[in-house]
């Protein structure tokens, strides 16, 4: 990729039994399951051909942060690592459809929620650098999706328990209320 | 339409030479400029075959509010107007590019900028219910959008002075110091 090409926004995932990560395990926590697979494909920017072994395709887009204060941005900025560490052969994707009553709060109600009674930013703080991690809107994309949210997440084995404290943590907090569809699959990295 | 299905969120605005919109002026205020066009339609959820005089077609999608806290949120509720009053016989259709500067900003610093330092929905209120509007967001549509946001207006002859009033008041303020690219086209319903 050209360096001086603004970084892609748009990803693709692949569910079917192509692509380099290994479905572990898959749970549905809430709302709707989606179809077992046993590979996941992560695509940037370009909308894939569909291969024949496809059984889902989800889209979701990067944006500007809508909760994020100058000071957790400042800190997030200097502790997240960045996507693709060799030693982070683990991967999470997380799944998650917000209600209708959470889109008709307000923009201060939201923030509430998220941060001063779920702590979501300062939970997920605890867990970095060990957990990366790409957020993906679906919401906006301009048809129905069928999440809001895609959450991509990569850490090493050793940083697995971790990482599961992190999602029941906030799986327990005020803001998963508003979560009316989630799907959780677990995956590692097949071997090159 | 069905009562019961949710509202169309997905509208495609299409410049050409058909459509109930009579395009009376179009100013290009910062930026690339847009192609001329006599008329416009706006089309709710589906994209629309293209008809051959299509010059341009942009999409843009209704979304949860980014900004508004509760107090400013139920004071709109209670003002704003309905799009399609019979009165309401003239449009404006802003077209807004905000700067990758905007868009880095923390969520904290994007609303000082808007509300604290620009009144821009204090400034909104103050001309309703004259003016009806629809905002609608494109930057995450997944694609690369020519615009950021699509913000349809609508309006009695009688109200257009006011309208102009509170165009430069927003385009006055620090939020438009963001804006790289703005057009500005004025409409008026075609005698049905």
């Amino acid at each position: 990729m050209n360096s001086t090409l603004p970084a892609p926004r748009l990803f693709t995932f692949v569910g079917g039994n192509i692509g380099p990560w290994l479905v572990e395990r898959s749970c549905r926590v809430r709302g709707e399951p989606l179809a077992e697979v046993s590979r996941v494909a992560i695509i940037a920017e370009e909308i894939p051909q569909i291969a024949p072994s496809t059984v889902w395709m989800l889209r979701g887009i990067t944006s500007n942060e809508r909760y994020v204060v100058r000071v957790e941005k400042t800190s997030l900025v200097a502790k997240q690592p960045a996507l693709g560490r060799p030693a982070a052969t683990w991967g999470a994707l997380i799944l998650l459809r917000k209600s209708a009553a959470w889109w008709a709060l307000s923009q201060d109600e939201r923030r509430a929620i998220f941060e001063t009674q779920s702590r979501h930013i300062e939970i997920g703080l605890r867990y970095l650098p060990a957990v990366a991690r790409r957020l993906h809107h679906c919401r906006d994309l301009g048809t129905a999706e069928p999440f809001d949210f895609i959450t991509w997440f990569e850490f090493a084995p050793a940083d697995a328990a971790g990482f599961d404290e992190l999602v029941l943590a906030l799986r327990g907090s005020p803001e998963w209320e508003y979560v009316d569809r989630e799907v959780d699959l677990r995956l590692r990295q097949a071997e090159k």
